[in-house]
């Protein structure tokens, strides 16, 4: 049985969108699916032997949970992709981009044109995923090294990571390590006045699991006081030294951190000359766009002796096989997806892309530069407090860096006044003070506004008219007249130079910056070059139509806290968004406050955990966890404050009913949840999921669904449908958001309505809804990383309720295609009863270890050379490979891929025969490097040619791996973490 | 004597914007020009032995011409790049987009955003330069490959070039080629009343010079037609056979051509089944912004025996060193720089970028995807027509594609009516007659709405309210519901399929056409990669903040023959670039017309034609060229009609100004002018150049200046200021705009006012000024590529006058420092008296084809291994290679050319010591691939690494030639113009 492709017109298409003659042509399904057109998917089914999607669907998802409820996403069909952008553009005019001083840790800044199109708007840097396959990542890893660099530096700490989600979970992040340093024997911790409302608010948050008192005045006694935390300069402006408190907190044996500021540093004293163990904060004012609230990098630096339980990521140097410095990700074996519920946090993505931008921002402007920016925007806020005093007004910190705040007597009068008269935003610190922040974008023409706003405040006197010629005067009388005059005051100002970094005092051109850019993107696998089929982390193409909008003013120049009717675009896209999101996953609500997907676990079971305080079941705190869960999982459980219970998992990789059953009953009168994968970790929907929910909940139980394979289920089923309480999605993999080369991710979570009222609130910004039974953010930002909600939002807007729907039934056909073809070569485990596999599948290779000695690790470097990333190694299944293909790839790709692989498995073979040694053969030797290959002599046994080109298709294409096999051992004994690009100053590492 | 910095603040600048402390800091000049930073310029004015820039400049440009007369050019300081960002919003805004359906050569078109982000805003692919160096530009030499395949495709003819400026100068070369094949015998060109009125106005310039009867209904004797052109749809709309006109035109023995449509012959029968010898047009309507003019790519197409007389460049296959098929410009030969004033035309510059994204869109909408669109816009045209006829309006064409011509009475009334009621546009074609053009864009609504213009129209009954409903209805009546169901009237419909080649049915979805883009942009070097010192050339980087404004639809979106009011904006930034470009050559006014330097040129004789012709000068035709020129000076002036006599240079370079007086006083009587550049193509300010205008005056001759070098004089010295009567500028060049891998480009003129009134007019749309002597167009649009006018505005606004004054210095002190460190190694030709060249130097390596067999060709394919393009290639002097760094090289980068080239020479010194053979050694063998590095035995006399990596730096950073040396003979012999791409259907070629 054939498809007919007879009746369909224009491009034969599986599915097409309208047929009406009128319908446009830049449809954008056919764009996304990649093998849509009639000739590929009949090649595919019939490869399988089934005559349509829908019987194959049928042998694929099980019929109890097959639903295929109609969705509810408008417009069905989808919008074409200039129907979407003019949508888009309507929703951008709603928001009113005004000027905002509002600082609080999001600050106006000027994003280097050549950065934001070689980085934020290159496919190339937006489409790589987390580099753990270094030998294709060294680019970005280059780049992440620079990004340490620049936060040890400027904080004057040993150490850094690679970012964390933003300076609301840093600082958690920072209490944590804190607590965890006095190993939870003490309970309080101090934070100071000086810290932002929303910072405490995520600190709060995360204290009330631990039992962590939170005070906001030193105690009298400090025996319980495992730290404390500042903010430097302080939220109301002020610029202090906390040598006085640190050297108390030590005393108290506990841990100090500084909350900070990247920009003010470059200027003033580190925080490390105040003995500070930890100093994080936000990088977004170095070139990364305020976005109505992200994604922005935090960053999160500490003392040495800190550094092997620091959050996050850490990008290390290391050497490779050639013994050259090559950079990789060091001490992963701290992180969750090693040590479960013992990791130092749940964190897995992070702000890679972000971090990338600030860095780059730091080497475009130099030390120089940066100091400039710093000091012109210090002498700026000097002049205008110096205006304000004139005018009479009190000003409440003596000492600032860019922001002053003034006790105006009647806050909401000013800010009304700023804004209708001035269309500037400021910022209410209480009823009766306003602060005003200053950033780089600040001109005359703004100073002259600002001091206006409240010289015609004055209603006694006639209102002075400020103008350039009164703002020089103040400016000459306070002697500042060049960028250096404004001094800073003796006692903090920086001592020495900052950035003394061959990488920061060399590319100050456009010219030097695109080259370095391109160089390092040069030497990164990303989707513009190849599929990366790593399983679980769904690395589909998002369209150039949805990156776009990250570029308009509308979106990203959007403070979050501006006033909420200065922000209806984005009230109307988050409204939409969350709808579609809960009419997607059969639920009832929606929270768009979680940075990633582990964040959302952590906020689904918070928002589990609250429920289950108001109704009645406090002591419920077991969480049951099936074996094969992603590290997060436990990792966010604990978090949470809750106990983890494992469920096995049977020999065909489905959850062990009978073992649930077991543990469910026994704890039934603690039991608070479950959190499980749908189709499981092992790529298959099990059939008896919804006898396993059934379970929970008869033992009082909540369900919570890690919706990371979301794409396997939309349209087809739901966990909605299926009983589940709460659901994470990963905007970041189901739906388009690229991976940025690890980060940003969004993790929003949607729940039944029982659960809504406990969707979390803010501090700061009134959200809709009644929020008295919300939790505290998870997230500084209201809805998290507000600017790439236009992503997703334009994803579904595009494909449409029923293209979303291909792309599941394509995301399982390309998967299962693959399998089969694979299938002989190599073992395939846990698929269905039918032998279908959802939307990956997992390719065993722990066999070889016994006939060849080839390891998983060894086919992993060994695709590199065939051009491909790895498929995800060793998880669930250790010795395995996992792979995922997504709907976009086309099927000339799958077909390369599996090309590869059974090329590989030839080679392997050889190993197997005998005919290659089990050592210094092509797999364990691989990948190759250019330099591998052609500097001296070659005495292997085998060819350089077989090395660098085993397939034809090689000698057209390759991304080549620009370091060989790195040596991880090496790499996490002798961490090294901020340094120089090592081919720019050789002799200057270790 | 050191400079000194201390008084510098921030980052140290020999020269800094603004001094206070309300200076923004986004500031352009630093970021443009390389070496700004103090510590490097100090650097290279010691290696120079000079204390200042100011003494530097002294003995580099002769005081006589040194005027450095203060630009008027404003902000004298130039904007920094969010003003500048400000400023040309503020312009866009006062455009307004309406929608368009004026047709006439221009269509709306959507362009694919994965297109537009990886191409149009890709620096990789915008800032390479024209492929003469195939073995590092195999990418977009295969795009190219693609288009003529495109081309000879749809129109069914054999051979098609690689782009020409637009649809109305290929009109020309189409006249111009059916006349050079009579030999010129024959003097009557018929142009159907089909053609376009701009594309006749284009015509007509072009035969004027050449005597050349233009007729516009047939002769009654066909004695004197040497050819004919149609166009196919025509102007009025109709699709007619031209058969009949075609055998008569070569009964005639003339040549036949069509202009025609690419969209219409995706499913009209190809110009080729009426016999046509030349087919041309426009591909803007795929995927090219209108743009208010331009830049897009025109299309020739012509019948096998035309190959080697096609005007333009032509891409074809050949074979490298290893025997593998490989893409270059074939038939140099017969260019401009080879045959001067014997060439076939005088384009050297063309419209590549352009021709890539109209290549790119048929491959991603592939054969049926084109179709798609033709058959959708057909088939709504005819719904259109078909109400109008019921409506009762009388349609001038019977048949059509795309455009119905409707006899309204009132013309001016219609179209008033249509903007004013409906923000649409039309198309005047006479006092009663309107037409109106579908285009791709076309929905449902604006289908309603364009009926209702009419409906609305008719007072005498109430005006009829067209609906969804009422479309749909006639859609039925006419039997119109799917893509497919107007049918194309059989007479004209096209048989069989077209574009079935695998490029174009292999990437229809965003991955595969961003992976393809990708694969390409990574096998070409451009200035992402290293500098590109083309001598001449002018290789500077443009900025991101120039090149985004190309995005926004208010310059994207604008038919060039919008109402005026439409385009405020663009007046507005026409008018202050003209008067900025007028400032800088210290002229009186300017012309935007001409689409390349070549083209401006021709305007510039034109111009100087019609003003002899007004000032009783008709019989003065001689024009004075020294030998040194430009190819394209003969070139042009044979186009312009004009004598080419040669003028001598001397041993030292200089023009010889003897010869010119005695060739002068000559031809006294009959001198026309003298065509001179300057600094000259030898790279020296000639001390003698006032001396030479005077000459020339006193003789009765007027002076033209090429400006391709005027980047060496602005702000120190200007044509105008020397006595220059007009001088064509490349935008391209000295003012940002990128080269584009071979185009767009912009060459406008500026002139003295007694040339002013006879600058180019235009046949539809109204210019300023009194044009009643204007000479008639060079360019289909009146303001040639007016969307690309945007980046050399901008340039000249970032820098101000300050800055591209600076740009000169620092253009001269590169060249300088250069050539200084290069004069031990190579000899340096033609510097002045004090050992100084102008912006670029000539490197002579003539001495060692006789002490090693080295030529330059073989140290310019050594260079490629390296990571450099080659300098430019024995012009102006055989066996030499010239060399322009520009300012925006940094020292680094000059440094590490130099490098390149000195370890060349002490390869070049193994040969001649017989340390290495003079045949099979490095520079004979390079480039080399890596398919030629690591495939097959090596036994050479030189290793592996020495020919892969001769300077550590490369290690890090190189870009691979993707082939090895190309052969030019085989290529010349077996032309192979269209075909796969070798590595997609190896077995498909020749
Ligand atoms: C099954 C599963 N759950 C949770 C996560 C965590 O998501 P994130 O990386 O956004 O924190 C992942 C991602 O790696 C995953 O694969
Ligand atoms: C000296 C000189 N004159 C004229 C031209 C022609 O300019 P275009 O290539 O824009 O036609 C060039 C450019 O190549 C040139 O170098
Ligand atoms: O194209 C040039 O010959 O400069």
């Amino acid at each position: 049985l054939r498809i007919s492709a007879r009746k369909l017109a224009g491009r034969s298409m599986i599915w097409s969108r309208k047929s009406s003659i009128f319908a446009p042509t830049d449809t954008y399904a056919r764009r996304h699916i990649g093998p849509l057109e009639v000739k590929d998917t009949e090649h595919m089914l019939n490869t399988l032997g089934y005559p349509t999607i829908d019987a194959f669907v049928a042998d694929v998802v099980p019929k109890k949970i097959l639903t295929r409820r109609p969705l509810r996403v408008e417009p069905a069909e989808g919008f074409t992709e200039s129907e979407l952008t003019r949508r888009l553009k309507e929703i951008a005019s709603k928001n009113t981009v005004l000027r905002s001083y509002i600082g609080t840790g999001y600050y106006g800044t000027i994003v280097p044109p050549v950065i934001q199109r070689n980085i934020l708007e290159c496919p190339e840097w937006y489409t790589s995923y987390t580099p753990y396959q270094p030998e294709i990542s060294q680019g970005r890893l280059e780049s992440l090294l620079n990004y340490q660099s620049l936060v040890t530096d400027l904080t004057g700490m040993a150490i850094a990571n690679a970012s964390l989600l933003d300076e609301g979970s840093a600082a958690a992040e920072a209490m944590l390590l804190s607590f965890h340093s006095t190993r939870g024997k003490k309970k309080t911790y101090y934070v100071d006045p000086s810290v932002h409302p929303q910072t405490l608010a995520c600190i709060e948050s995360r204290a009330s699991v631990f039992g962590i008192k939170i005070v906001r005045e030193l105690p009298d006694n400090d025996n319980d006081l495992f730290g404390a935390v500042g903010q430097y300069p302080a939220t109301d402006g002020s610029v202090s030294d906390w040598s006085a408190l640190s050297e108390r907190v030590h005393a108290a044996g506990g841990l100090f951190a500084v909350a900070s500021d990247l920009l003010a540093l470059t200027v003033l004293k580190p925080p490390s000359e105040f003995e500070a163990d930890i100093v994080f904060g936000s990088s977004q004012r170095f070139g990364v766009p305020m976005g109505y609230g992200g994604p922005h990098a935090a960053f999160f630096a500490a003392a040495d002796s800190h550094k092997r339980k620091l959050p996050g990521r850490l990008v290390g140097l290391s050497k490779d096989r050639l013994g050259d410095d090559a950079y990789r990700l060091a001490l992963q074996t701290r992180e969750q997806h090693i040590r479960r519920e013992k990791a130092t946090s749940n964190i897995c993505t992070a702000q890679a892309l972000l971090a990338n931008m600030a860095a780059m921002y730091a080497v475009y402007h130099g030390p120089k530069g940066l100091q400039a920016i710093a000091n012109r925007v210090y002498s700026i806020t000097t002049i205008f407090a110096f205006a304000l005093q004139k005018l009479g007004f009190n000003i409440v910190n003596q000492t600032w860096f860019d922001t002053i705040t003034i006790r105006t007597g009647d806050a909401n009068k000013v800010l009304a006044h700023a804004v209708t008269q001035y269309g500037i935003n400021l910022r209410k610190v209480n009823e009766t003070d306003v602060s005003v922040s200053l950033d780089e974008t600040i001109t005359k023409e703004d100073l002259v506004d600002l001091i206006s706003v409240f010289s015609t405040l004055l209603n006694d006197s006639p209102a002075t008219m400020i103008t350039h010629d009164s703002v020089d005067e103040l400016a000459n009388e306070l002697g500042i007249s060049t960028i250096a005059a404004a001094p800073i005051p003796s006692q903090f100002k920086r001592d020495g130079e900052i950035l003394n970094y061959s990488v920061f005092n060399s590319y100050h051109t456009e010219t030097e910056m695109l080259r370095y850019l391109h160089h390092l993107q040069s030497k990164d696998l990303s989707l513009a070059n190849s599929m990366i089929p790593l399983g679980s982390c769904t690395m589909k193409l998002n369209a150039t139509t949805q990156m776009t909008p990250l570029s308009w003013p509308e979106f990203g120049s959007l403070h979050p806290f501006v006033p909420r009717d200065q922000a209806n675009g984005y009230t109307e896209l988050i409204s939409e968004l969350e709808a579609d999101l809960a009419d997607i996953t059969g639920l009832d609500a929606t929270s768009l406050q979680p940075n990633s997907g582990a964040q959302g676990e952590y906020t689904g079971l918070r928002v589990i955990r609250a429920y289950l305080d108001a109704t009645g079941g406090s002591h419920r705190n077991v969480c049951l966890i099936p074996v094969s869960a992603h590290g997060t999982n436990p990792a966010s459980a604990a978090m949470a404050g809750m106990k983890v219970v494992a469920i096995k998992c049977t020999a065909q990789g489905e959850l062990d009913i009978a073992d649930l059953q077991a543990k469910a009953e026994k704890h039934k009168d603690d039991l608070a949840a479950i959190m499980m994968t749908y189709p499981s970790t092992f790529g298959v929907f099990e059939p008896r999921v919804r006898d396993a929910i059934d379970i929970v909940h008869d033992n009082g139980g909540q369900v919570y669904m890690d919706g990371a394979n979301m794409n396997a289920q939309i349209g087809l089923c739901s966990p909605g449908d299926m009983g589940v309480d709460v659901c994470h999605l990963n905007l970041h993999k189901t739906f388009c958001i690229p991976h940025g080369g690890g980060g940003p991710g969004m993790g929003p979570i949607c729940v039944k309505s029982h659960l809504e009222p406990f969707l979390p609130g803010h501090p700061v910004v009134t959200m809709a809804g009644d929020k008295s039974a919300a939790i505290q953010p998870v997230s500084a930002a209201p809805w998290g990383s507000a600017s790439i909600l236009t992503i997703s939002w334009a994803y579904i807007k595009l494909m449409g309720g029923k293209g979303i729907t291909k792309s599941t039934e394509y995301a399982l056909l390309n998967a299962n295609y693959m399998a089969k073809r694979l299938k002989d070569h190599y073992p395939i485990l846990y698929t269905n009863a039918q032998g279908r596999c959802a939307h990956e599948f997992i390719v065993d290779v722990r066999g070889m270890k016994e006939t060849s000695d080839i390891e998983p690790i060894d086919v992993a470097k060994r695709l590199q050379d065939y051009g491909f990333h790895a498929p995800t190694m060793s998880w669930p299944v250790a010795g395995t490979l996992m792979i995922e293909p997504t709907e976009s790839e086309s099927l000339a790709e799958l077909d390369r891929f599996c090309d590869a692989l059974i090329s590989i498995r030839e080679e392997i073979r050889q190993v197997e025969d005998g005919a290659q040694p089990r050592e210094n053969n092509v797999l364990k030797n691989s990948p190759h490097s250019l330099k591998d290959l052609l500097t001296g002599e070659w005495d292997r046994p085998y060819s350089r040619e077989q090395a660098a080109f085993p397939l034809p298709y090689l000698k057209e294409r390759k991304l080549w791996p620009t370091v060989t096999r790195l040596d991880d051992a090496y790499g996490d004994l002798n961490l090294f973490c901020t340094c120089e690009p090592p081919a720019l100053e050789p002799e200057s590492h270790l």
